[in-house]
């Protein structure tokens, strides 16, 4: 069967696996551990099932949202997540590119291959800058301020991650390709220290200190509890993500979308919720939505685009899920962001 | 092993695919999306056990009753498909000469490849008329007075379909097979506008309309909730059918049998609920029944039936289906139609 | 690997198959429709975990029991099963000496290939007399008589088979074989009726006659519902047997034993119950009598092990199961049959 | 792909394999029965899952904790199992170097190819070991004096032995091997009586027996229900350990992990409670303490490691395990044994 052109972001995963280094490809697509989580991700958005309402006037189909404020052509946003460099020459420039064609937002990482002054000279769309902490400060507030100057809107700390996870599929590859270096380094201040434990810890207290550093929104990404989400609302973040970061960190932790419910009774309106972590079909963001979420964050199926077709890959899987969410909302009787509610899955 | 003559409709199945071109079984077998309502519509049927009663009199099976108000010989009726004219050269008035010598109703395509006219001549059971509404309605009343005149007994509006859904094994394929044409739009006044969104529209005013339209039964076809049935009862339509589209619309609303039990609880009575999606056995009429529905329809089988081996094949799947069903009520200890009830199934 | 000498019930199906003519193997596995309830037989008593205690006095395990008052070595029974002459030339005879052999109770089907006179003349262990009513009465009054003078202790009357159920994959091959002849009924009175439906219908009327036409303690095979476990205590009747025919009857209904618990409840120590479907292994007797039932009986490991060596291979399949009981009693720190409670499972 | 060098249990499970002959793999892997409680006792662990806290302080991780008064350096243990003679010469003084190398607590069995005097003299960590009750008391005491003598910090008395469970695939190949000899029985005085019925029965009565016949802690491993474990408190038992003796006995009882929660409960913080069955993994650690063990053993893995490396795979294949249990206790915000609660799983 022909895969051209491809028809869902199935078929740009197969598409793009002949055209991804093995070991870049082994990278992108592990899961920690024995994966359990990975497959989570996707068996739990399965096991929803929607209760679509007919009869509603559905001629205008409207998926425009707001992220932080800001407008957007979908509740669709681009995770933040690495090595682009080593999938398209354009790196991610080239995702900047594509978001803003398809009028969406995106999380630069900030280990990305390009610059965050490269990304942001090219983004339309809204930008945020996904944040390590560095051990030393100044390094960080470096990088802050070029977020800041580059005209990012968000920063959105990773708060999962004190450790690197095991993705051992990619440990048994990783040292058969030279890696891109992570453009944002060469031009911060010299590390006093790097990260001793093989990984980017974070507390609370970091929280505190990253509010007074930055004029920024701040999200904490990685969140699965309805407890650390009351913590978040009580310190003031804008934002949180729910995410397992793609089943890369801990091996056996709920999938994201079920650990959603609790976040969002948690938090109970008083910061916005992103949620990660499986999404491979418009109907898959709409059941995000139903069940509380302001917008999700795809990963690897932008890696998968960028590696078929760069710039315009990238941009036919954001569209691809955009035109999939637009039909899942015409046909549940959804016309509006605003209709989606709790009531539409079961 | 030899599957002939066949025993079942799975056989029928296996029978039909070497028979058909492999563009109209694509389209025939595809659901939309992943498939997951299209299986769910199996599974959720085999999730449910049967309780049978035993010793009762079971000497005398009737399997008759009727279908808003028409004697019919099972609660089995021909659901409203597309193509049968890619299947078979005497196309739906096959299908309309199977459902007469069994004495069972049918539901004409308004897409169908021969005129509704054409399929009435040889119809000898009930025959309701599928209606996808016409932007334009003198066109829409033109087929309507068509229906009525050719002697339809009722109008199944389907409200499930306001964009088509994607099927995309069948998208694929499509372009290999020269699809006939409908025939019932070749005698329509010529129309001002096609389904602009790709897709047939309707919101409760049409069905207010379409009320004043037709002196016909209204039947709503594609019903999920509870919620769609109770605003069905209000608007005073005759019936709702219980439908995902056979899995081809929105994939991962959840399968028609399970949305059955709120449906008939909401309706309580005030209409007749039918169910189609999924049914392969007899004693999945009985399921289906036992939870409430008056009657349910198959689509897939009776185009197995159509190819391979015209009317007397789609015949002899509903012939098949109506002698297991027969069976089925003997071995339950349910010897009429009105002995099925709530506590045949766990 | 080789199976010799075999170790379970399994190896026993592995090694009979090459030795049974594909329409006799077809014929013993089948199970009616898609075979759901076939499976479910087995899927349901794998659900079912055991809770085992320790440091009980296991030194003497007692698997004696009664059945119908009657002492036997295991709560283990033959089951009625047709056929067996078309496995193994001494046909229920074998399967008699067999049983004596275990000091097990067995049940000779009514459609055997040898005479009851013939089987209760080599049987040792209690025998009892599977029933179909024939349509004319003086015939079955003929039967039940011979049963009586045979010394047969029991009738068990077959309440689920008004119609024969479907065994599709044994319909496909029934043919190709030369069946053995029902002994019984060349020697009773010519029928002036067969089963005019295709089946051995019953009726709680048939029951309260059969009550008056036989002095032998009745049992009602087939029963699968509370409901009709009350009725059956309200007829009077000794005994239940939990069973859908091995899944051969209608494919839908539930598993026996999860039929079980309910069956127990109504009936309230009033009668005995016994089940078969599905008992596979020592554990599986242990679960059935955790739940409430008295015995076991099972069907197709005897045939397996007729095929394999006649008598002393249909011993060796309940010496088997025997010695797994005895096992799974110790292990779970129940020594004798009284000591087996519901606390057993969870 | 290259396994080399190991990255986790499995990795060396499967490097095992080709260094073992075919009769010892079939002993170490095999399970009673069909295999079905083996099986659960890893599902059962994957059905759980964890709900990680986040910016937790984890820059130091600390796994130590203590067992039965003893610190080791994490909640990880070896539990008792025999025929290490068979897959590495050194036999159990391999295993005991590499748990003292690890610092972690060891169970010896009391059927060890080396006598618990040798392997007492390499064990730098805590040495339990396991027993099981001769028939004859002077043989057993001679025992127990023995080891206690030679260092032993505690008795686990196996308690879920009263019969050998038949490994069936063991069976099929155990004769293929020669066996190791036992090596205590050698120095013990001469039995007057082996096991009569093939399994080492033990009762409560035995256990006051015990309590009176050495100075040393008991434990009582292969409790399993809530029952039981009350019991075991009364009696005084200083330790129950949850284990289904790796599905090696009653095929059919619950996993391990099922049965821990009802058992801590029972116990109520009155004695200690361990865990082996299933435990692959560092989060499966977690999981345990989560659910109220003080902590677990893992029995194949380190005959795994020993077959691939001697002591030093082992070792390995402990280091592996508590370097998986630090990371997860990072990753989920618990940088100590004592943060790890009932609210970190679901």
């Amino acid at each position: 069967m022909s895969l051209s052109p491809p028809l869902n972001l199935a078929d740009y995963e197969a598409l793009a696996q002949p055209l991804m280094h093995p070991a870049v490809w082994d990278y992108v697509v592990a899961g920690a551990g024995d994966g359990i989580t990975l497959a989570e991700n996707r068996l739990a958005f399965d096991r929803i099932a929607i209760r679509p309402r007919m009869l509603v006037d559905v001629s205008r189909i409207d998926t425009t949202t707001s992220v932080l404020g800001a407008s957007v052509a979908a509740p669709i946003m681009i995770a933040s997540s690495g090595q682009h460099g080593a999938i398209c020459a354009e790196a991610e420039c080239a995702t900047a590119k594509a978001a803003g064609r398809a009028g969406l937002a995106m999380v630069a990482s900030s280990g990305s291959n390009r610059t965050i002054e490269d990304i942001a000279a090219v983004a339309t769309g809204p930008l945020w800058m996904q944040l390590y902490l560095f051990p030393d400060r100044p390094r960080t507030v470096a990088l802050l301020q070029r977020a800041e100057a580059a005209g990012c809107r968000a920063i959105a700390l990773t708060v999962d991650s004190p450790r690197w996870g095991r993705k051992e599929r990619s440990l048994r590859t990783e040292d058969q390709f030279n890696w891109p270096a992570q453009a944002n380094l060469a031009d911060l201040p010299p590390a006093t220290a790097v990260w001793p434990d093989g990984g980017a810890p974070a507390t609370w207290a970091d929280v505190d200190w990253l509010r007074g550093a930055t004029r920024l929104p701040i999200l904490l990404k990685g969140i699965l509890t309805a407890e650390d989400a009351a913590l978040a609302v009580e310190r003031g973040v804008e934002g949180v993500i729910v995410s397992n970061h793609g089943g890369r960190q801990l091996d056996g932790v709920l999938a994201s979308i079920d650990a959603l419910p609790e976040i969002v009774a948690a938090a109970d309106g008083r910061c916005e919720i992103y949620l990660d972590g499986g999404v491979r079909r418009g109907v898959d963001v709409l059941k995000a939505l139903a069940l509380g979420a302001r917008a999700v964050m795809i990963g690897r199926p932008v890696l998968w685009g960028l590696a078929v077709d760069g710039a315009a890959g990238a941009f036919d899987v954001l569209d691809i899920l955009r035109r999939e969410l637009t039909s899942a909302m015409a046909l549940s009787g959804r016309p509006t962001i605003a209709d989606i509610d709790r009531s539409l899955v079961r």
